[in-house]
């Protein structure tokens, strides 16, 4: 592979004019830059990006911190974060942080260093303490103040869209089934635009919560179950698709059929393979625009800019199926 | 945050030294490793990773290339690749190639010029010949050749296992479908493994495949169940589970009940959500093993050494599910 010298030697000029040149450096004659391009494109030389980066202290990583690939959501917003970067020439690098503070504080002091140029995460701990204002770093789903913009769906009419919907489909009487986590502020909209159209509309609610710290899936529908009145409802707001195909599953057990006698609707839209059975009714995250929008917006804070909001709440819809 | 030369002013010692402190280098005296190390720890410095690679050209990450990693084997495989790694202190990059022969020919050159490590892969087009043997990357599921190693499941005991599964469930008369692909020469063992085993005990087969260069869902099963005798089949060994669940939800229309008229097995198990039905009887592919054994081999050709074989095949096992 032909070095820099090289290049320098066949140009007839310093090693330091190639770099010039290479780093597109205002302060070289036009006759010198074309000779040096002349040569390196006679040697195919190839500048070492490594290299690069050590003159100009500037990485096109950007690192994805997420919970696990593996879940559906995660994976397809890593689909759309790895387009969208790939469109702009950065490159992701991926971490399956588990919630594990050490791993998220390891990527954050990687910034802090120059190393990546940017993270947008699905971080589980508190990390506004570790970070200043306008540090390029993008939360989906979670806002954690003003230091780090977030991008959400819109998660408040999402709730609201599910309250019509289980009406429209007949429920006389509606439950909202949620597991908390206090990391989770903005999936707690899902709730707040459910009980603000209920109240609206003057519909009887229930609403059924556990923490995630003490959640176990036999527990909580056996506790859901018990209570005599539960078993009228006749529809049912969970606030991830999974909770909902849980609930359907062991509504069955009660016999309390889906959709027939309870009408249900998830939120996430992770399950769209009309192949596999219930195909729920849900509130559908539009994944790849907050892909999308959260790399544009990396990119300008990257770029020095200051972002006029401090949450982007993209906006949802229903998305019918085999529940309602 | 302290520079390289904040430490050295403070250990009253050259910047080189402290280059040569950090990066172990053996011609140091220990009395001055001890102040620079000393010096290093009071103000908390950070070595400059970036610079660092650049002096010992060598990079801790290893790029990961998948066709999409909005796939469910693809999205597993990654979560262990990922884990795998960062075990052994590397980083993962992240490439959706979409079978795009010039983003999967960019990371082949990152790796020419050592800005990463390794590449694990499962890529769609002949980069054989870009490469030279021992070169550290190794294939997912499809064999190049020698200078390539390739990590993939036992296909052909797989394709074995199904025949006997099927029979065991009842089956008289048994069919192969199978989408083929030049690219997917291990894929191919499975259908081996299937007339082999078919031969072995006496039973008449089937082999009904198309090459995914015209495959198309409707025209396929149409096709097939034009055919009379096609619709006696009572056993049927998709070459992936989604072909087993397209094939279950036309034969459905065919008037053809699963698992009552037709025991179908696919080959995956990417649906393991018992949540979702049907619940596919298939050969699970040991994606943790495959996983965690291609970074180990990856592992050891970074390190320069010679691996024993071209091809490991990992053991598979059957999964009964509701189809059988």
């Amino acid at each position: 592979m032909p070095s820099l010298k090289d290049v320098a030697d066949l140009a007839g000029v310093g090693v330091g004019t190639v770099s010039r040149v290479i780093n597109n450096h205002p302060n070289v004659r036009n006759e010198t830059r074309e000779k040096v391009n002349a040569a390196i494109k006679q040697l195919n030389y190839i500048p070492n990006e490594v290299a690069r980066n050590f003159k100009m202290q500037k990485s096109t990583m950007v690192a994805l911190l997420l919970p696990s690939i593996w879940h559906p959501f995660f994976s397809e917003l890593a689909y759309y974060i790895e387009d969208e970067l790939d469109r702009e020439g950065y490159k992701l690098m991926l971490c399956n942080s588990g919630g594990r503070p050490d791993k998220e504080l390891y990527y954050l002091d990687m910034l802090n260093q120059n190393k990546v140029a940017g993270i947008i995460g699905i971080t589980y701990n508190d990390i506004e303490d570790s970070v200043s204002t306008d540090i390029p770093i993008i939360s989906i789903d979670r806002h954690f103040g003003k230091k780090i913009t977030c991008v959400t769906s819109d998660n408040y009419t999402g709730g609201r869209i599910a309250l019509k919907e289980l009406i429209k489909a007949g429920a006389k009487k509606v439950a909202y089934l949620g597991i908390t986590s206090s990391a989770y502020s903005e999936v707690e909209l899902r709730k707040k635009g459910f009980i603000d159209e209920a109240k609206a509309q003057g519909i009887e609610y229930i609403i059924y919560e556990e923490n995630d710290t003490v959640y176990n899936d036999d527990e909580y529908f056996e506790n859901f179950f018990k209570i005599k009145e539960h078993r009228h409802i006749s529809g049912v707001f969970a606030n991830t698709d999974l909770l909902a195909a849980k609930y359907i599953d062991k509504a069955k057990q009660y016999g309390t059929r889906t959709p027939e006698d309870v009408k249900v609707i998830g939120y996430d839209g992770i399950q769209d393979n009309k192949l596999f059975h219930p195909i729920l009714s849900t509130i559908r995250q539009p994944v790849e625009e907050m892909a999308r929008m959260s790399v544009k917006l990396l990119l300008r804070k990257i770029e020095g800019k200051t972002l006029e909001q401090e949450i982007y709440r993209i906006p949802v819809m229903f998305r019918e199926g085999e529940t309602t």
